[in-house]
């Protein structure tokens, strides 16, 4: 395989074969580590298509990888397969005033396309946690984030795909128009797909007009059930609020600790960040009024409205820290689960009991406007066997849960392949079956990222 | 078929084999006449899904259909096919605020949900011009209508669905959840595939809690290019609007002689109509202020903000009525071409080339806001071949332009049959090949609705 790959790359310095760095052996967890055959480095749709044509006469199994962050093993290769490795198609090809759109390659990091967009006076709305995950795996994981209460995911910002087949052929998906009611939708397939479809090469996507203002606030309570309960007097008030996030007291020691910093609040044990944006401050300063007294009313032991840039900066940054700081701790499990909203204080609370009940460590936090909640289930000092099978447990009895309350395995992560086990137990065999089907229309060999989510 | 079918559905009101009603032979324009095999009147999901089973172990095509308000000939029949009538499955099922969520049988009109919702204190936003047309069929062809500019289409509102397979399982498409990353998206792949891959027996369906009020305000312009120019510097500006309508002089001349209406202006040849909603009237007129000086910048006549109730009912009573008032005088065909939005003004006036060219009346309108633009082809007094033949020519044209613009023949009407052989024309042949490999999944014995969109 290395002479086909050296003529079709046609650079030594971006083909791998016999010797390959070991970063390429898994994922971001690096639990699972397997040999790939070859990795290769493509600067082009065409040499990706030419890797990928070749692979599928000679049925090797194709990893697509961005940069990768994912955090289900979608990117842990399999044994002599090829690691397409997309990082070096960085680059943002066009920005469109006429059609409000941005053109990028799918390896430009998140925070890439969202600080260019931001010189131009425009946002792209999605906004995952992880900022230097690149935009191709936002769309193979149809990426949540905060402001998804207001603005969507990453499938809502999507106009069309350039997308390679497993036949090498290169097709777009979608169209440069806003609406569309032409045949059937395969761009929403490929979105979320997780590279077992195909491989997006180039992604157009829509970008808003930056809002003129945003601002924060930030809402203490005694119990996180409390909290949560007041998300949905929230959302029927119809006070425009961009991002809800719950956040519990020991994640944010944790996090405190690990930056040094302090939370601007540390009465009760759970807190509400809110975040609004709009044209005109004074509609948000009513808007988070409405926010306040929604709170007070759910039993609210304070509201502070983080104006001051400081402030608002270091909670954020306490906000975004506390998975880090766990593993700064210790190895976690990270779950993505997500619930119809009026189940989340229900999930959350189930939670607390399966930690007792396995004595291990659960943080949670997560989406509070959409039912997300994600977990860090906490090694510790556990050797480990006793961890493996404690995790094992636990992850049973959350999915079950999960599905029990009509939820999903995951909400914005993916299933890849370590989720895979728990979301086959409880998915429609039918709907698998259905998923299966499509693969091989697309993928007849299933060389494209094999064994992973159906 | 007649005794399965009495067996099925066990009640001989509600099967037709000997005596069909003509009604069931077309589509609503009633061109093209088919004579089905037989016309069920289901009341159950089951009762469906027993049907399909029946036709599928027998290999007989079936025809899904509700209102039959669609402009695109998807319910004609194909000769011995099964119509599966769905508009007794007319029931709101259940309202839901803790998910804010209806949850609704596909006969359900359209007009009835959205009354049913604000009754409520919530809004369905989709509002397509159609309101008697059923929610089966606005899913069917993923529907857009007036306010998909602030609000997005019918596929945004749409959180699951009960679907039967062509084998007559039914399966549940979606979820409860707001956030979804589990699988490959088969809600969306059944959203617009106009009858082709399943039966849509049930949707639960988003709702926003209801703006506390709307505006609408009216700009006429001396030339449509100058009005369509506008629309994208108003997007750009970040003005929060709900739906930016345009309207030609002579379209509204025809309504008005329709309805016996008068018209708030009559300046200029052309005229944007907006529409604005919010929590707040002193933010909506703000908004709408913003927009009066972009439009006077851009040559608008004169802005009226149409606050009086009776005006506005008037206005967009007008609005409503123009096919009805062009079918009043002469048969039409519709058209519902979508190009990006920066390529409206150059696709209309290129229909008003056409229209002297073929020497035949060409009416447009539509929805300014995202590039979505309405023809009616006048047929006026033309003999019958004469009319059949520049129709084609104008359609050749129209279709081929809309694609050097790539734009695509349908924004939210759907494909159907009409349109297909122009969909296929300009369509991409692998992704049709996909889109049939899809087929064949969902539908082995290709029963589903033949013959329509791919």
């Amino acid at each position: 395989m290395k002479a086909e790959l050296l003529e079709i790359i046609g650079d030594d310095k971006r083909v791998w074969v016999d010797f390959i760095d070991e970063k390429y052996y898994s994922d971001q967890l690096g639990r699972i580590k397997v040999k790939p055959g070859a990795v290769v480095l493509p600067l082009k749709t065409k040499e990706v298509a030419s890797v990928v044509k070749f692979a599928n006469e000679n049925s090797i199994p194709i990893i697509p990888r961005g940069a990768n962050t994912g955090l289900t093993g979608a990117t842990i290769p399999v044994e002599g397969s090829i690691i397409i490795d997309l990082s070096a198609l960085n680059h943002i090809e066009a920005f469109d005033e006429e059609t409000l759109t941005v053109t990028v390659q799918p390896g430009v990091p998140l925070e890439e396309i969202q600080a260019f967009v931001e010189t131009k006076g425009y946002f792209y709305p999605p906004d995952p946690g992880e900022k230097k995950a690149t935009i191709g795996g936002n769309i193979s994981t149809n990426a949540g984030g905060m402001r998804a209460v207001k603005y969507g995911v990453t499938r809502d910002y999507v106009r069309s795909l350039e997308v390679v087949l497993a036949s090498g052929k290169i097709v777009e998906v979608g169209a440069e128009t806003i609406k569309n009611s032409s045949g059937l939708d395969l761009k929403n397939l490929i979105i979320g797909s997780e590279g077992t479809l195909g491989i997006v090469t180039k992604a157009k996507l829509k970008v808003l007009p930056k809002p003129a203002y945003t601002m924060s606030a930030l809402a203490p309570f005694e119990t996180l059930e409390e909290g949560i309960d007041t998300v949905l007097e929230i959302l029927r008030a119809n006070v425009d609020v961009t991002a809800i996030e719950f956040l519990e007291k020991e994640a944010i020691a944790l996090s405190e600790k690990y930056l040094g910093l302090v939370f601007p609040t540390h009465k009760g044990n759970a807190y509400l960040l809110f975040t609004f944006d709009g044209e005109s401050m004074e509609n948000i300063r009513a808007y988070s009024d409405k926010v306040k007294d929604i709170c007070r009313t759910y039993g609210a032991l304070d509201f502070i409205n983080l104006e001051d840039e400081e402030a608002l900066q270091r909670t954020w940054q306490i906000r975004g820290a506390i998975v880090s700081a766990v593993e700064s701790t210790s190895e976690q499990e990270p779950i993505d689960i997500v619930v119809p909203i009026h189940r989340s204080a229900e999930f959350v609370k189930y939670t607390k009991q399966v930690s007792q009940k396995y004595d291990i460590a659960v943080q949670s936090f997560g989406h509070a406007g959409d039912g997300n909640v994600h977990l860090c289930i906490i090694r510790g000092d556990l050797e480990e066997e006793e961890w493996k099978n404690r995790l094992d447990q636990i992850l049973e009895d959350l999915y079950k849960k999960a599905h029990e309350l009509k939820g999903l395995p995951s909400g914005e992560h993916g299933i890849g392949q370590t989720k895979r086990p728990y979301y086959l137990k409880y998915a429609d065999e039918t709907q698998i079956a259905l998923m299966r089907g499509i693969k091989a229309v697309f993928d007849p060999k299933g060389i494209l990222n094999p064994q992973k989510v159906y």
